[in-house]
């Protein structure tokens, strides 16, 4: 699985220099490549390997890993802005409005967010159908019932009274963070129009042991490693699953939701087993 | 045309209303419809005359026109923000960070641009070669290359060490606005799959009349009126068509270049009669 992580970054960052070779040069495209910079790449991974599990070649997948990747950037950079999470570090460099300003910071993301719409039309994703449906649950995922509703409901959580309770916050993530890996991890069935049920079953159980592994590692971890800052959430007197859970009943919950991703997959037999490695990977890592 | 474009008005308010009507309830959902109160709808009216030109109806267009007006809405949520343009009226409103929340403001500008892709998958636009023209000619006009980057032109002029002469200004309203107008007023030959040169060249020269016109307000107009903070680019130093050509000389560029627009309009004869009625409308209105 690492061999392959390796290639599908190496894969994906060639991508994203592609689409943004174009731009004119400038403060914009410079600060949307830093974006772009550095990350896990484990959405693209999802694509691109759930994407193999339906036949389909890397050359008809690496778009749309290029496009989840960009539109992650893009809600990294706003998720760090002042008036959201006001982050000084990210990927182990500084966040973009602190490398550039506030406003490019903001047309950055902006344009990011638009290059991953872009980066979904491309031919050779596969037929036009195919790729209307992928930009149709794409904007699902990322809109006002996704991605950034679940980031309204983090900012309204720092001003509430209460902090959430363990409900709120996995529907809090869901949105936030669940929505855009289930959207990577279906986009192979999605492109060849067969059954999702099975890989959202997976997607929403890794997505929420990943959360629950970031709470973990926002407690246990280092700076140095995971490349941000840590313990802000304990300082803001946010709910986490740690705080709900204790920690080792959140470990607890991560190594539960992990077994169900991997059972989720069965229907795949051994074509899925990078993606199996991938949901224990996920609560095994310090950065 | 003011007949058309009260019907183009309604027609547009319903398909924003309808296509927010089942988000989540909550500051961001009320935000984005916040946004989306009032304007002058010239771009959704570009967009359906311009698919009238070529038999469409506005069953096939509206959505194409509510997302154009979506992004719009987007585009002056985050322009309006403090480390932008830092304004606090807009359509004779409080602006959206005013409203709610500079983080509420930043997250309902992100989800309307991505509820702009979404409207522009809708069926009832056309078949998916002609929605995937659509979205790849918007996001090209929307993003690095056209109206984001015009909007980072803008803020880097504000702090460079000259003003920027005529024709740096014209290459920034190109992207800025101009895009985004081009986009509309060629949507419909998008749509037909016809050449859209003709619609370029007229969508360019009213662009351009555009940018001059609201120039011109902001030194004659009025903040009842326009619904918007005026004399400001003055009071930041900043160049404009009328501090570069003088307000007559504004006022004769507009003029030609509305002849130009209406010169560009001949292919289609008579069909045409509302979009050059728009052209002269755009230099003679006070708002």
């Amino acid at each position: 699985m690492q061999t392959r992580l390796e290639d599908v970054k190496a894969q994906v960052q060639t991508a994203l220099d592609e689409a943004m070779a174009h731009l004119p040069p400038g403060e914009l495209s410079d600060a949307m490549r830093y974006a772009c910079i550095g990350g896990k790449r484990l959405r693209a991974f999802l694509v691109m390997e759930s994407a193999r599990l339906f036949g389909l070649s890397d050359r008809e997948s690496l778009p749309v890993a290029a496009a989840v990747e960009a539109l992650h950037a893009y809600s990294l950079v706003h998720d760090d802005l002042p008036s959201m999470d006001d982050d000084d570090l990210r990927r182990g460099l500084p966040t973009c409005h602190i490398q550039w300003s506030e406003a490019t910071a903001i047309l950055a993301g902006d344009a990011l967010q638009t290059l991953a719409f872009g980066l979904l039309t491309e031919a050779q994703i596969g037929g036009p159908e195919t790729r209307l449906s992928l930009i149709r649950t794409f904007a699902e995922a990322v809109g006002a019932r996704g991605m950034v509703w679940g980031q309204a409901l983090d900012i309204a959580a720092e001003t509430a009274i209460q902090p959430l309770d363990i409900i709120a916050i996995k529907r809090l993530q869901g949105a936030k963070t669940g929505a855009l890996i289930v959207f990577s991890a279906t986009a192979g069935a999605i492109m060849a129009g067969e059954d999702t049920a099975a890989l959202t079953e997976y997607a929403r159980n890794i997505g929420l042991a990943f959360q629950i592994q970031d709470d973990i590692l926002d407690v246990t971890g280092n700076e140095a490693e995971t490349g941000k800052r840590l313990n802000k959430d304990d300082a803001a007197g946010k709910a986490t699953f740690v705080s709900l859970l204790g920690l080792d009943g959140a470990q607890d919950k991560a190594r539960k939701l992990v077994r169900a991703a991997e059972a989720a997959l069965e229907p795949y037999g051994d074509d899925a087993g990078n993606l199996r490695q991938l949901a224990r990977f996920i609560i095994e890592r310090d950065a």
